[in-house]
């Protein structure tokens, strides 16, 4: 059958159906729940995105949105300032760890990391050691979809047709408890991740080695949560050697994790940069950022080339719209939401955690409000299914007829609602999960793919 | 005077400022005027940064985005579609030249270039020949800021002290006529540069090149508006030579120029790629995209490699809340603004090319309603004034002092206010120019900076 083209191109299509692949519609959204073009009502397993932090129609958020729209609905950031975006970063500045009290605002994630990079090649420039540019990133990590974020990914696919920069590049292993070699424990497991680190930097040198770049939970490489000093001991070998910390907090900042920045909050650590987007202002807007650090921007101050010239800036680079929901997004999370996703988490977790008896789990994992269910062939040896099967997509098809959107990603299932999810709605959740994963497994058996 | 730390980093600080550097605020805007934190009420000289196509506090714009944030606030664009993205799409693709009836919506002009890029990397992997990827842009240029899309600007200081992937990239001339070498003719200046190509492809081989990437009119260079035949043989080579034509419409789209899209109704070509952003929402949501031809995509429908990703997409892509704002948008322009535009740019370039009795104004040029005053140290050699002098920024002052509000660009101050802008604001705008202008040469002459 020919493929009917379509005007709309949406993210990461294959080349056999670029230009010719509808998705499904979604009309609606309320709280936790999105409805679909069918009219099915969904609980919102992936928050859109990670991202609807506050939940779907937000009636303050859309109202700050016209307010502010009718006040100023634009004004030029090279040559001046709204107040939404100087009392957000005020605000940002306030709960940011550390000396981390600049911020650098653009339209998203992908925008905030090339931002974190370019200040890092920047700095380095104007400190005379431009020969310190290189990028560690790792395996599992996903950074965003520009030329220079996406070098810095390292999930499977990920860059197997596109260009990027790997010369710039050095890639270490995920921090995956679960992928461990056999019979290891976490702690020689950890010793090993933080050796390899040491062993890359003796290599390379640290005169070379610019920053090193971590979502502080690898979000979308499978809700990769690492061993419990692994953060700590990375933070401390940056520091040891110059090398710029940027903690890539996209998705579990703004209360995924229980704080407005998790870094020190809940890996204790102060990183010199942190990124963020997504549920900074639930998704409602687009926009990101990067906190820097005060003493980063004083030696830069301080240097001989106060002239050279930062040449970056988007068009959209502190909008006003933008940073007015953020400020009430804020309010919302500090108002209630955040304790609320404290209080909840330890049921969440424990609740998804049972379905580790189905026989097609290898593994539930995760913290705060995010969570992955990984599917492995077998239990013994942790094979990963083969991506054929695309398990996670046979899932997420019962799970909306039960009335659950899930996110899956090959052979797993990230759940990461909006933050407002009751108790409750939680066991919905895992009851529809249980009911979705048993279906697949007797699809898997009946047709011949799996032994069960 | 030490200066004192700011949270909230804005684009394009300098070294000895970064941290450290409050810009004037803006409170309010109203139709082509907004007003600063002194209460002055000034006309909005650039519309903010070429974008507020349809001027401040449109009513119907700040509606929309509520109303359409109170039915579907987000959603993931890698599972589900919208309304509104589907009919934007739809409506685009109709008013784009050509076959140009694809559209992949991105958070703004950068990431709309480094999407276009992107896709011919892509592509050209898909097809087999992954050397075919060298970028041709040309100096005055302005493409973005991120690190390749970058890497493709090509005006003073855009470069000095960022990094940018300069082995992926070859420059070509400005076509910029008044600044052809002495007694050179119009046509001869435009065989040079349609020469100066040609040769590149002879040198680098056509093999090797994989696009040229171009704003119909230059504008953050200065509004250089080409020769007459420059753009169509420019896009003739490409044809011939299989290279991909961009045309960056970031700033001409959207009715600056009289017509949604510029390049087939203002200079007659049909352009494989158009990146857009700004004037599509007029500034009031971060939305850019690229359209791309059908051609193009039903080649890599029709590859060996189906299952090859185009591993892009950003979370804010096809943002439903930016796709019911740029609907209204367009339904606006073309309700009457795009006619008033093609109504009133006669006047406006005739008014504002009055001020050339000025001894300080070298060159005042443009198109449609967007044009550059070009200050020179003397008419005789049309050598453009030392940077120190700052003549833009002190233009901007004095006009500033009598109600309007400049882009001042090193020597050069680029006018592109509102697109409801009258003819008796025009002619405003225009005395206050002249005033300002005027007052700036007095004070250079009596600072002995200049000799008038």
């Amino acid at each position: 059958m020919a493929k009917i083209p379509s005007a709309l191109v949406q993210p990461w299509p294959s080349a056999g159906s670029i230009g010719a692949d509808r998705r499904g519609l979604l009309a609606s959204g309320e709280g936790i729940y999105v409805t679909d073009g069918h009219g099915r009502k969904l609980i919102d397993g992936p928050a859109g995105m990670w991202c609807v932090n506050v939940g779907h129609r937000n009636a303050e958020l859309a109202k700050v949105m016209q307010e502010q729209a009718l006040e100023l609905s634009y004004n030029s950031p090279w040559y001046t300032t709204s107040s939404p975006a100087d009392a957000l970063a005020d605000v940002l500045a306030d709960r940011a760890p550390g000396d981390l009290n600049h911020v650098f605002f653009t339209t998203g994630g992908s925008s905030a990391v090339e931002t974190a990079l370019r200040i890092m090649q920047f700095a380095n420039n104007v400190r005379g050691r431009p020969e310190k540019k290189l990028m560690v990133s790792r395996q599992g990590g996903y950074h965003g979809s520009t030329y220079l974020s996406a070098s810095l990914n390292g999930r499977p696919r990920d860059q197997d047709w596109m260009d990027s920069a790997t010369h710039l590049v050095r890639k270490l292993s995920s921090p995956d408890p679960f992928r461990r070699p056999e019979g290891m424990s976490i702690e020689a497991f950890e010793d090993g991740l933080v050796a390899e680190f040491a062993a890359l930097i003796e290599k390379e040198r640290a005169e070379r080695i610019g920053a090193f770049v971590a979502e502080p939970i690898q979000a979308s490489g499978g809700v990769i949560v690492p061993p419990p000093g692994y953060l700590k001991r990375m933070r401390a070998l940056c520091a040891e050697n110059d090398i710029l910390f940027i903690a890539d907090e996209v998705v579990t900042a703004f209360g995924r994790l229980g704080s407005v920045f998790a870094s020190r909050d809940v890996f204790g650590i102060e990183p010199d940069m942190i990124t963020f987007a997504k549920g900074v202002t639930s998704g409602y807007f687009p926009l990101g950022g990067v906190m820097v650090s005060a003493r980063l921007f004083e030696e830069l101050r301080r240097s001989n080339h106060p002239d050279a010239m930062f040449a970056h800036g988007l068009t959209y680079s502190s909008h006003p719209v933008g940073c007015a929901v953020a400020l009430k997004n804020l309010e919302l999370l500090e108002g209630g939401i955040l304790d609320h996703v404290n209080a909840l988490s330890g049921h969440f977790q424990t609740s998804l955690k049972s379905l580790e008896d189905l026989a097609l789990v290898g593994e539930v994992r995760g913290l705060g409000l995010m969570a992955c269910i990984e599917c492995v062939a077998d239990r013994v040896s942790n094979n990963p299914l083969t991506l054929d099967l695309e398990v996670g997509k046979r899932i997420d098809a019962h799970c909306q007829d039960l009335g659950l959107l899930v996110r899956p990603l090959i052979n797993m299932c990230v759940m990461s609602p909006p933050l407002t999810i009751t108790i409750e709605q939680v066991d919905t959740m895992v009851d529809i999960l249980r009911r979705g994963i048993s279906r697949t497994m007797d699809d898997l058996v009946r047709g011949g793919l799996w032994k069960g």
